[in-house]
């Protein structure tokens, strides 16, 4: 088992491996940072030639696939049977390329996408997401048990992984980022955050229900507005965007999630389900 | 009691009014909206001067802020006794102005907000919060339970409620949008939705824990990064902007929170929580 890349979700991973006492070997671009984990037996590669060479298992965990690209052409062209296992974080379209990289160099190739904080590796609570070959998922599947948690293969389009990973992301960014600026707003006009919050995840608590509701609309393509409206969103929107001018609050996001609603409005969608904006925001992002 | 507007929260509004068997006049701009209503004993006034002459308690439930006041200059100059709950959705500011315009005709003045769905009213899920004068809130009380849960007075400032509302609005907003633009960008990549949504209410369901959490990094000015810091959110929206730009759909949102994360990173909050950005937002919305 040989991990490269030792940030916090690298060292995660490599001290997960260790506890479920596979031998490990770890590399990193700058060296000295494996810290405790030689203690715990890991041993650290000198040169990516060295780790890929000391593994069954390479799993790649770098910044970008940019990296993961630049990293291994270092290491031998001729990888035997090791697999590589890309668990950084990235796009499908860089996915499925790097996939095609692997398959030119006869590497069986795995994509991945690690859905849980650093903290949650190696527990019950992981959530990991694989694509690609399903011979190669079911050959590491035992390996990977100890990351812990859920393992999902999602089929053999090696991009599938990074595509979930990217759209949870996205509700993920999106939300936190409107939690920040209602905090932001909420403390403008003299709330205190704690009183806020108590109130605040009681929202936070209706989106689940809400992200099943929507599925379902949108698989049907009926999009009923009994719960709530674009257009009371679209309407609402203008009060927040009012409030936080007048704070002198920033309204990027905002603005630009009411030129959506607006655009939706105009279509004739005003009294519809906000899932009905799914077949909006393919009209809007053209130029 | 009376009912002006019956829109569907006003509509609601009454029909929890009769349940709790209260006399109820409604009125609303458009005649022939009462419709079961009227069944079910509620009296329609023919003018607002009537409405709110029938009732003692007089409940405000329109459009915007300027309806309100358009409405109530129709009203008798002398209220007498009764009292005006205005439970529609605006913004603070507005909210303190319409208190100043009830001032000066001093009527007894308290504003509400409705944080729940028409569906919860009159229900014990029903939560909302009131603003103004405590003693016009404690008058006002038992007829109020009648609406039904959680009644939570907020103070003596008015416009609170309505800052509440407004704060709270902006994390639902902004996560539906992110959500339906993450449904947009998981179909564009070939997922079915609700083979989607089973990964992302998982997602969706860190969002409270993440509030409270968030709410004491605010309130202690401490942002530790150990979660998720500012730099993996500013690295991972790119991502999600480049696959989103690769299926055509809109990026206004992503571009315009991006914009934010680079602005703190450039401060040098990358390693920080992203409750930090609660004191960047006040900087990047200045001109």
């Amino acid at each position: 088992m040989t991990v490269l890349g030792l940030g916090p979700m690298g060292h995660a991973l490599a001290s997960a491996f260790l506890r479920a006492r596979h031998p490990v070997t770890v590399w990193n671009r700058t060296p000295g940072k494996a810290g405790d984990l030689l203690d715990r037996g890991a041993v650290a590669a000198g040169s990516v030639r060295d780790a890929v060479q000391d593994g069954h298992v390479i799993i790649a965990c770098l910044i970008d696939y940019d990296a993961v690209r630049a990293v291994l052409e270092q290491a031998p062209a001729d990888w035997g049977n090791r697999r590589l296992i890309n668990l950084t974080s990235g796009e499908p379209a860089q996915a499925r390329r790097m996939a095609r990289w692997a398959s030119s160099r006869r590497i069986d190739y795995l994509d991945g996408a690690i859905l849980t904080p650093t903290s949650a590796v190696g527990t019950p609570a992981a959530a990991v997401l694989f694509s690609g070959a399903r011979h190669v998922y079911e050959a590491v599947e035992e390996t990977m048990a100890a990351v812990g948690g859920t393992a999902v293969h999602l089929g053999d389009d090696p991009g599938r992984a990074a595509a979930y990973e990217v759209a949870l992301l996205d509700i993920f960014v999106t939300s936190v980022n409107g939690i920040v600026h209602a905090f932001a707003l909420a403390s403008a006009e003299g709330i205190e955050p704690e009183r806020f919050a108590a109130f605040a995840t009681g929202i936070g608590g209706l989106l689940p229900e809400m992200i099943t509701r929507f599925a379902e609309q949108i698989r049907t393509g009926r999009y009923p507005g009994d719960r709530s409206t674009i257009a009371s969103a679209a309407s609402g929107i203008t009060h927040i965007i009012n409030a936080a001018t007048s704070h002198g609050i920033d309204t990027g996001m905002l603005t630009a999630a009411k030129s959506v609603l607006d655009h939706a409005v105009a279509e004739g969608y005003g009294p519809q389900s906000l899932a009905r904006l799914t077949t909006v925001l393919n009209k809007t992002g053209r130029p």
